[in-house]
């Protein structure tokens, strides 16, 4: 029980959490509101385990994991995110179910984050998978629980940013641009800044005719209009308008359920884990610079686990809500006094 | 996302947990239900980092803990219990609170458990610690709240099994017995094996005076008259009769509170952590060859972390109250339908 060299006995390491009084409350209040909408879509928890064979989280978050080499001397990681262990479990221990599986889970990531970032190494995510089923009324499900989970959380000014990784794939598809230069027009064009994505495409030696719709991307999100627009500017790239068409049948969906007023597009939405096949989104709320969740369609990724099956996803960040609730004074669990405030 | 050598793309590490249908369901509606007891006696939940500096863990858990290097260089370990995270955030972040503090946890804990053992190395741990107060009623408190807590799971058969490592610890005192023949010695209590205790005495030459009240820790459970043989057996050792007056008075509080038919004595009760100083207790339910929880008093782990305090605590394991109920063929969540039985 020493205390390593002039650590204080009381000090933490940088980036874990540690969360109690009216903090822990309304986390828990939250916790509770989102599972019970869940629920009440007849979504299944799944309790994955924390950690398991590092090579189960491929990708973008790799660098970002926690690794560790388990007694039996194999390469173990605590687990980045959710998705990958609900598909390998969806795969295996759940492979006599027949499709559509809707699965959920309700717990703790661990990501690396630098030190000097002041960010979270600790984050609570609450989320499903919808596994196989139809696209459309798959992804419009996932779209609509996500918003009634914003709902019953007391979030009412929520906005859905939906996208397509189709897009700017089927624009980018001829172009024979190498990795590293293609992952820079993402970055270019996430940050929307057309100046940056015309230095790329210069750089690049990309026909004029090819640039318009790539450069348009910095400016092609708001309301249904954008659709319209992104179609002429795609007619050369049948992959795009073919994403540019689910998008649409996406949106006549969430229409259809009343969700209009929650509904925006953002084509240069192109962010996100590598897994993501179709549409992405990602859920705001005034008042908050970031968002506050977000998923997306993942057609390939239960092949990886030896299951081929299309799935669509989402998740809410607990931190974020949370924070949020704080900032407007909104507590879900109201019923129990607030205590004094705590220094330390 | 390649899976290394031969090992199956489903394939788990050893000991890990993965729930879902009815278990899932349980997990939860056990943790909600005594949840709710913790908050009915107005205990505030603490939600603590799921790692921290090794060092904090200390003691009997050091070699079971899951430790791995942290980006920083420090040497950084999975919460393999709760307490010590609970004191080091008494002393550390709720240093201004005043005491008494009550606090309740519920999460993961991470041990590792040799892979032949059949055991799993992910633990779900319900607890809580009361911090500061009188030795007597925050005794009696604790305990009543575990009583509590089991019958709110639906589990009224339980019997908590009261001893005082004051006992062994004040016949034992005189002794001069090295670490590991003391080590040895508790072994044999805790097995209740007269013939093994005295093999013991007989090898580290034990004054024949000496020897019966040990020798009589193997048969000294039970009712209340137990008090009464232990306290003529321990004539010649003050502090185990002072430990032996600790119980009684502890006792005499729960049967005023109406607890008698699940309270029993077993002296020989010694294992456990080694922060205990006082009161130690075990839950047991029938049908369940292992207990369900425990807990007792550790007056001296809050000033290792510069904060001294008296504490009490004790903590319930959701994953062998789980079993149990499974077994009982007792759900406590009913509400929803049970799904077919999965292969996998």
């Amino acid at each position: 029980m020493a205390n390593g060299g002039t650590r204080a006995p009381a000090q933490v390491p940088p980036g874990v959490q540690c969360f109690f009084g009216d903090e822990a409350r309304r986390r828990r209040a939250i916790e509770e509101r989102v599972v019970s909408v869940f629920e009440g879509w007849d979504y299944e928890e799944i309790i994955p385990p924390l950690f398991d064979y590092a090579d189960v989280f491929g990708g973008a978050l790799q660098p970002r994991t926690y690794s560790f080499v388990g007694r039996d001397g194999s390469l173990l990681a605590l687990r980045p995110d959710f998705t990958s262990l609900l598909a390998k479990i969806a795969a295996g221990r759940l492979a006599q179910r027949k499709a559509p599986l809707r699965l959920y889970y309700s717990g703790e990531v661990l990501r690396y984050e630098p030190p000097r970032a002041g960010r979270q190494n600790e984050l609570y995510q609450m989320g499903l998978e919808l596994l196989g089923g139809e696209r459309v009324p798959a992804d419009a499900e996932v779209l609509a629980i996500a918003a009634e989970c914003l709902e019953n959380v007391g979030v009412e000014d929520f906005v859905l940013t939906l996208g397509h990784v189709g897009v700017f794939a089927g624009l980018t598809a001829g172009l024979a641009l190498d990795e590293s230069r293609l992952e820079l027009l993402r970055e270019r064009v996430e940050s929307k800044s057309a100046e940056g994505i015309g230095e790329v495409l210069a750089a690049a030696a990309v026909p004029e005719e090819a640039r318009a719709p790539l450069l348009a991307l910095a400016h092609l999100a708001g309301g249904r209009e954008v659709l319209a627009e992104a179609r002429s500017l795609c007619a050369g790239a049948p992959p795009a308008l073919q994403a540019l068409d689910e998008l649409a049948v996406t949106v006549q969906a969430l229409e259809a359920a009343g969700l209009q007023r929650h509904v925006a597009l953002d084509l240069g939405e192109v962010r996100g884990f590598d897994y993501y096949t179709g549409l992405v989104f990602r859920a705001y709320a005034r008042g908050l610079g970031f968002e506050v969740g977000g998923g997306g369609r993942y057609d390939q990724l239960l092949a990886r686990f030896g299951r081929p099956l299309p799935a669509v996803g989402f998740m809410l960040g607990l931190d974020r809500l949370a924070l949020l609730l704080e900032r407007r004074g909104a507590l879900p669990s109201a019923e129990r006094p607030v205590h004094e405030s705590v220094h330390g």
